[in-house]
């Protein structure tokens, strides 16, 4: 019989989606040009020419056994020692292609993290606000998920909570940085405390604690911002990486699991990860885009646009009023609404066509995200109609 | 802490996969050309260029917004359109693209499809000989696999043992036709008579029984051979297919699930699958990929060889002596081996180097699998080693 499980899960539409398919229809109404949708993070600078240029030349070049041929479940290994070099180059690690897993994207990656080093019932803690696809990472894997509240002050981690939240039970914390939604990036400072508390609570409960750091924002920092690459400052780290938003290739579906070498049972993490992709029916990316990808490590999209739309919304709603603070990174951005109920805020918000989306299914009720991954133009446009929503409706 | 249970796993590898290894090894040693390696059933003729010049074409003239943006987790719609308007025309089904679900080829369709209906503890039914990974895409999902022996003299269902086996708790029947190990195509009676049982029982236990029907193969099959297909004979079916042996791009991992229309909750099966990938990591594949495809729907690669393959085989083996069915369609022919050890049988057919597969780890000692997508002139080749293979080792 069909299952009752994932029927009942049937009902629970995401909100951000809910939000994109009313702009959807309202653009249907007004013109696309006409509706500010500031709910989807969903690249808006093309993927760049030498992708594609490089993609073409495989396929004219490129002996077509090798370029579609089955690749390991964990992933092409030229293409995985690829990636371990140019993370060893960057960050300064020592990865070899025995410690990565690829994936169909950061959701692959982290949701084969979590099951890599968590049984059913284990916690994992993440620190809200945080991405609402984390609830089913971990709850269909038989893990339980922990949120600790956010610090709305700086949306760096609320270590008071933490602190109180964390227990034996507690064997991964899943962080986001940059962080969807604030677009916050932790800071060193931030990073070295969480790295002592955990590594003083691994002796304490006699168990590793992972860090499953979800990544799929890591390049896209803006100027001056201090993004640490948190596997450097924590060994039992799992580093979950996407090229979706990157390099602009979201539909591609290609990321990756970077196990610490230094992590307990650091040579099994990838194998291991095959065992469970072998289970759920082959999380193995593409492996032209494996091959592709693996030719251009290191280009990325024009991603100065996001730096650019971030400083006119934050500069807009900062003189409006509101209280934000302001993104390291990403393209979201994350202020506090004008009145208690941020639903009731986004709904107002639709009566001039701006598309919000409120923060209660990130953790963080009474704020809400803006996805400012649309052109620099229409960004502009949207701060005349951001102001008569806030002096019509607040300023009365 | 690390998972024990993905672990454990490390332990038991794939026999198919050890034996691939030894090739390999011996390949190095001796050369290539003088490894008989019928491991492996990965394709060995070519994705045809038409496919290559299309992917070409979308690269160059496609936007690549629309190329490499995010397609929903059931699939990009129009790609999901296509897939229904192709499997209409060609079995007169009535297919829409809703009940479509793109897939990281036929083990996501399959693991998709076990999740979707049953609740752990249910159970599914297999047919020896059957694909070792059954094991994994079942018992990861909590349901319970369950075999039914072999009928060896035909490799079409053993009906008897079947009825003993079938019971309240099996809520699905894996069939996979054509089969992979035997190359054996399941008749119309064969089909029919199924159809009628499960009709029977759903009625007698109040409840659904679906067919799962593995298709990878369905392209691949011989001339004069009747190759039904499975959904115009039983309503309750989802068909899952891959392009990874019809169109020879394995690496590229696409597939589907197709819920026939009849179904119970037909327009709810793509849409719980989307759920359930939701939750282990996204099933869905490259946007290029689907798009790709779609667009030469009906083209397979040269699959010609493959009969003839089987011919210079079938025609040796029997004269050799071996009990063999023969095949109608796949890249796999099943003979008994001349011992009852099937796996000393295959050990001792390394001396030759000839790769052979024991039957064992297909829920079938006593038999061995030889898997002929290789080159003819290889296949020819090993024509006189089988021999030598069989006076030394067996008619001393």
């Amino acid at each position: 019989m069909v299952s009752q499980k994932y029927k009942d899960m049937l009902g629970a539409k995401s909100v951000i989606r809910q939000m994109s398919e009313w702009a959807t229809k309202r653009a249907e109404e007004i013109g696309k040009d006409n509706v500010f949708d500031f709910s989807l993070g969903n690249p808006s600078v093309p993927v760049p020419q030498e992708f594609t240029d490089k993609v073409i030349e495989l396929m004219r070049d490129r002996d077509v056994m090798e370029l579609h041929g089955y690749s390991q479940s964990q992933g092409i290994p030229s293409v995985r020692a690829k990636f371990a070099d140019y993370l060893n180059k960057t960050f300064g690690m020592n990865y070899t292609a025995e410690h990565i897993f690829m994936t169909t994207g950061a959701a692959g990656a982290v949701a084969h993290a979590v099951r890599v080093i968590t049984e059913p019932g284990d916690e994992v803690i993440t620190f809200a606000p945080f991405f609402p696809e984390y609830n089913h990472y971990i709850n269909q894997s038989g893990a339980i998920l922990k949120v600790v509240p956010a610090d709305t002050q700086s949306f760096q981690i609320n270590f008071e909570e933490f602190e109180k939240i964390i227990n034996p039970k507690t064997m991964a914390i899943l962080i986001n940085t940059p962080n969807n939604p604030s677009g916050i990036v932790y800071s060193t400072a931030t990073i070295e405390k969480l790295a002592a508390i955990l590594n003083e609570k691994q002796k304490e409960y006699g168990h590793d604690i992972f860090i499953i750091s979800d990544e799929p924002y890591r390049d896209i920092v803006f100027e001056g911002v201090d993004a640490p690459y948190i596997s450097k400052f924590y060994d039992n780290t799992l580093s979950c990486y996407s090229f979706a938003k990157s390099l602009s290739i979201p539909g591609e579906r290609l990321g990756y699991v970077a196990a610490n070498p230094k992590c307990t049972d650091s040579e099994l993490i990838s194998v291991m990860c095959a065992q469970i992709s072998r289970g759920i029916g082959h999380n193995c990316p593409a492996s032209l885009m494996q091959i592709a990808v693996a030719e251009v490590l290191g280009l990325t999209a024009d991603l100065s646009v996001y730096e650019k739309n971030m400083e006119l919304l934050y500069n807009e709603l900062t003189s409006l009023g509101f209280e934000c603070v302001k993104p390291g990174g990403t393209f979201y951005i994350f202020p506090k609404a004008l009145e208690e109920d941020s639903v009731a805020f986004c709904q107002k918000a639709m009566k001039y066509d701006l598309v919000l989306v409120p923060g209660d299914s990130f953790g963080c009720p009474g704020y809400f995200r803006m996805a400012y991954c649309v052109e620099t133009q229409k960004v502009e446009r949207s701060l005349a109609a951001l102001r008569r929503f806030v002096e019509n409706e607040y300023r009365k």
